[in-house]
């Protein structure tokens, strides 16, 4: 059973899983390659949890080793760690394979929150799904049971389902809100912003409650009109026209794939 | 002031129109090419609205008739139509031009609800956009005193403006929808679908609330992490792999501009 851990990392990730950790498990350290935000997370934690920003500082009995840093730190700073203990060593990345503890640890494996974090705003833990992996049963266990504790949304999946969930995540999160910067880009236009849209947004995400996003496609592309579209790609420049363009082809070929 | 209605069309957004205004003012008939629609929704108004589907059988005396029908069916309705009195003639349509009725009608406008609707979903009007425009100030104001009674939030805005708000509703909305079809895709892939994502849409539409779009991008591409982006797009078949790689290209050069 997993009952201190070290967090490795002192971003927005980091944070928020310290914090809902917090007071299931022991957070011994914080070590960042950043002493000030150590010291900051260490301090909102408890008084006994220590910051650190020397590998040769960070502790050999805990259980638990969170790595919540950047995707390409995680195998140099396992490298720069050398020792290698009984705990456990796990990665917050949506696109790391787990294997990248391989030949370094013991035991290991992946420990996702599917959610986008910002340090200053509050995150409930228990609505996060959390996805584990682990090099062994025995250790999908303890870290699956150790999820279970702050979220109520805990499945296990592997490095490819992981990185397929990832690109999901990268398309609705991140494509969908540049779709919402070029709507509040043509909205300015006009003497108005992405909130005048603000009925039309909650609608939308609202219909995928109860269709698929496949049936609740709606709009020029989906019904076929040729001269909207058209009339559409003739007001816009050229980086958002080749956006429309592709896009309404998509949907177009999606819908109308039988009719041709 | 407009107290008597024609609506002309029988589908979602005439349907729900027809709906919010039948408190307000006098719905006396339902046009429709489909007769059957027209008497499915001139009974759920009142007993006094009749069912028409041919055009000499529209009334002459109406002070507002509300085509709510699709942007092509628009001028040959109003052609159909021949007789031309003293009412007002508005369509619903984002991208028409207010023009389509000019020396077919005298006066004339457009009343534009922001929103998308589904027949059997209700709608809470009151929260709804409605953009109103007319070939006059007299007109424009009696049309814009007939929108408040339904909404809170009315503005008057041109042909142009109503076209750029389209365009934007389709980049938000219908292109949002897409994007989350996509995810779901992937999701399916991996044995769950685009709901495993619900609180991170929820905190993505959230964050909006708070920043601009623009400055509450992030992601892979936002970041520049192009190994990330690079794995991405090998798991990808070829249509997905093709938007991926142009969203992520427009999103690096909105971000990394300066650095080039």
């Amino acid at each position: 059973m997993i009952k201190t851990c070290v967090v490795i990392g002192s971003g927005n990730v980091a944070t928020h899983l310290a914090r809902a950790l917090a007071p299931h498990i022991e957070i011994k350290q914080i070590f960042s390659r950043n002493i000030g935000h150590a010291r900051e997370l260490a301090a909102s934690i408890s008084p006994a949890c220590n910051a650190v920003d020397e590998a040769d500082a960070v502790c050999r009995d805990a259980d638990l080793y969170l790595m919540a840093v950047t995707d390409d730190s995680i195998a140099a700073l396992t490298e720069s760690i050398k020792w290698c203990g009984n705990g456990i060593w796990v990665h917050t990345s949506g696109s790391v394979d787990a294997g990248v503890f391989e030949r370094r640890r013991s035991r290991y494996g992946v420990f996702y929150p599917l959610q986008t974090f910002s340090k200053s705003k509050p995150v409930d833990m228990s609505q996060v799904p959390l996805f584990v992996e682990a090099n062994e049963e025995r250790t999908a266990e303890e870290l699956q049971a150790l999820a279970s504790k702050i979220s109520g949304r805990v499945s296990r999946l592997d490095s490819e389902g992981r990185r397929r969930l990832h690109i999901a995540a990268v398309f609705a999160c991140n494509f969908v809100n540049y779709m919402w910067t070029v709507a509040d880009r043509q909205l300015r236009m006009c003497g108005t912003d992405i909130h005048a849209l603000d009925p039309l947004l909650r609608e939308t995400i609202e219909k995928i409650s109860s269709l698929s996003p496949a049936e609740a496609q709606t709009g020029p592309a989906r019904r076929g009109d040729t001269h909207v579209m058209e009339r559409h790609i003739a007001m816009l420049d050229e980086a958002d026209a080749r956006l429309y363009e592709l896009i309404s082809c998509q949907i177009y070929n999606t819908y109308h794939h039988e009719q041709d």
